[in-house]
């Protein structure tokens, strides 16, 4: 009997588990690598950091989800390089021969090669980085609640957030809920006219890639939560106590939240012409590297083009291209062809927090309540498991009655291993 | 007008939150320290540390239960020192001088001056130590599934708890369960034959302080859920691959968690006849240093003796503790006099897993089922706030019904504040 494929599948992010599903009754052996243990539903990520969300409510255990899928393997273990001649992945654990490969790497914060920045701010990509925001601003006002110096404690109630797309605007709309509604009751000697948040954008609008329209309704949102909102500066340097803007403007901060980039990371060795923008690896329109049509990448990882434009670094994006990698592999197997990857766009949005959201769905604009309702609807709908989605449904529901965000909780020394 | 009198209360435990209730409406300033922004629930931290319960469940912020207690002030900080003669206390943050002192600092893992023990295993109690289990004991199945030696295996997959008390049982007991009934189906090349348990406990028997009929009804339980008990044996060593007792028997084992013993803490300077067993502070029957009856000792930091023993380390006393103190403390004002503190046992109880626990009150003893549903009547009644409660109950729910034990996450760099 012949021996069967053998898949390596990189990242248990959205577009590694949809190649998971959609090889589930193909016959090759899969193993799955990722560095942590769970599957991390991203796009809430900023509701862990404002205290909303429990981390379990978005993290889920990989084996757990790939449990039915008999053909899975799981290994907990950070992809150090591929050797794409010798068809073999080298891990911190072990190394793995493939016949088809599949990068779901996905992305990580990019400073820009701004080293002040790297160093004196934090990204809001995985669930370390969110838990460690939620201690921090808690442990900012904790702080600032023993300081007589009336500027010192400005500097520490002060939260800037550098970058305004989805991420930026849903954690600083969050933010900003939780000072309005929540903190002043457990703060009562904290004058709350000390504390602001700021969100720095360098381009000329906020969520520039949604229709100008959402972009007004987003700003007017923002600003009526208290978001102070600059537009057309970029950040020229970040110090312990500070943030200075183009054009030299200072804002006093001891909280600096990096939201203002991200880039693609994958274990290939590759520099130049076969990287995009981000960079993203160039794929063709199968989703494999030109010279190995063996070795797929999708998702944030992957710099696919269609229709002139590079695909976005988002959800449905990476859950497509997985789904269409497995039907690839499966066709290959039986010698068939396989057309073009097409991604079928079925719209984007953004929550600006209570009962606020927008989205853009072809186009149709929505805002405000149905937008948030929408919001909720397709979130629940993705969120893995009914555990997760009661979970986070019943966190939502708290929020909004209650007006409260009930996890904060600073937490030191957690998770040593 | 007089300034009011101003109470320091060290801890914020279940005696230090006693405390603030009994003198939320006596006119006193309060100022509560902890070195934690959150109120722990102890009894449940097991159940954190074994993948049952998120962290908010047991955990809630100091300043939003005390909310409504006008008359009171959080500082989160570390109490360094007291100076009796001056008043006052000192913290990593602070000096705070006060009328009265009530320390209510509690209790930690006693490792008997056993430097190996302390390097080499892990307690259970705090939330640090309860996240870092989960993460150790899921971190132990991934490595083993990647070990081809079999002894290597076996001592990775063996899971030694010291101490019985109820700490020590109820946590092998949801280790047991958990190793039974969850991780089979997500470690499906690990041969679970090669999985254990052990329980080790110097004693005689089981839950020593519980009436020796419950103690064997534990026993029995636990011997069904896979659970080894070894009795009448202490702890020699700990080295990094195994546990030698008293006899000589070895056990190898790369995951000790150590639930032998505590003892109280505090910050007075005290030494020899000023404390008792467990390095626990000698009080008055009204809970004060004998020489200075400004400054009260209660709960677990406590030795106070009634009907010719030292009331025990538990829960009840504290909060009972914690509410007589304030009551002597309003009725000094009122140049009243109280009686001695009497502590009113409802009795104890410690459940063994899944529908079962045992309890005893006054002369009832019971166990099983019903005192599953007592344990859990209990616990839901003390626990903080509502959203606790529902979540708490959520989750008990969930494992009874689906068997499942979900926050199987393992966190790296979580909170670096």
């Amino acid at each position: 009997m012949a021996k069967r494929p053998r898949v390596v599948i990189v990242g248990a992010g959205f577009g590694g588990l949809a190649a998971i599903r959609a090889l589930r009754h193909v016959n090759v052996d899969v193993t799955i690598v990722d560095r942590n243990n769970y599957h991390l539903f991203q796009p809430l990520l900023y509701q862990v950091a404002s205290g909303l969300l429990d981390p379990s409510a978005i993290a889920s255990p990989v084996r757990t989800i790939v449990r039915r899928s008999r053909n899975v393997d799981v290994l907990r273990a950070e992809v150090t390089a591929v050797d794409l001649a010798r068809r073999r992945v080298t891990t911190s654990a072990e190394s793995l021969d493939y016949d088809y490969q599949v990068i779901a790497s996905g992305s990580v914060t990019d400073y820009f090669n701004n080293q002040d920045a790297r160093k004196r701010s934090t990204g809001l990509k995985d669930l370390g980085e969110a838990l460690s925001l939620r201690s921090r601003l808690l442990g900012a006002f904790e702080r600032a609640s023993l300081v007589d110096d009336a500027d010192t404690r400005r500097r520490l109630l002060t939260f800037a957030i550098v970058g305004a797309g989805p991420t930026g605007v849903e954690y600083s709309g969050a933010v900003a809920e939780l000072i309005k509604h929540v903190l002043p009751k457990d703060y009562r000697h904290i004058d709350f006219a000390e504390v602001s948040v700021v969100l720095i954008e360098a381009g000329d609008r906020i969520l520039a890639t949604f229709a100008p329209r959402l972009s007004r309704l987003a700003t007017r949102s923002l600003q009526q939560k208290g978001v102070r909102i600059v537009l057309g500066k970029s950040v020229r340097g970040i110090d312990d106590h500070g943030i200075v803007l183009d054009g030299g403007e200072r804002i006093e901060t001891e909280n600096v939240v990096w939201t203002a980039g991200v880039r693609a990371t994958t274990p290939l060795d590759l520099e130049g012409d076969a990287l995009a923008r981000s960079r993203r690896v160039k794929v063709t329109p199968q989703l494999h590297l030109a010279d190995h049509p063996e070795v797929f990448v999708i998702g944030d990882a992957a710099a696919c083009e269609q229709g002139g434009t590079v695909l976005p670094m988002l959800a449905p994006v990476a859950i497509q291209g997985g789904k269409y990698v497995g039907e690839v592999i499966a066709a290959r197997l039986a010698s068939e062809t396989t057309p073009p990857f097409h991604y079928h766009d079925k719209g984007t949005m953004a929550t600006i927090g209570r009962g606020a959201a927008v989205a853009q769905i072809g186009p149709i604009r929505i805002n405000g309540l149905i937008g948030w309702f929408i919001w909720i609807f397709i979130h629940l709908l993705y969120l893995v498991g009914f555990r997760n989605r009661a979970l986070a449904l019943w966190s939502w529901a708290w929020n909004y009655f209650f007006w409260d965000r009930p996890v904060r909780l600073i937490i030191t020394n957690a998770g040593d291993n």
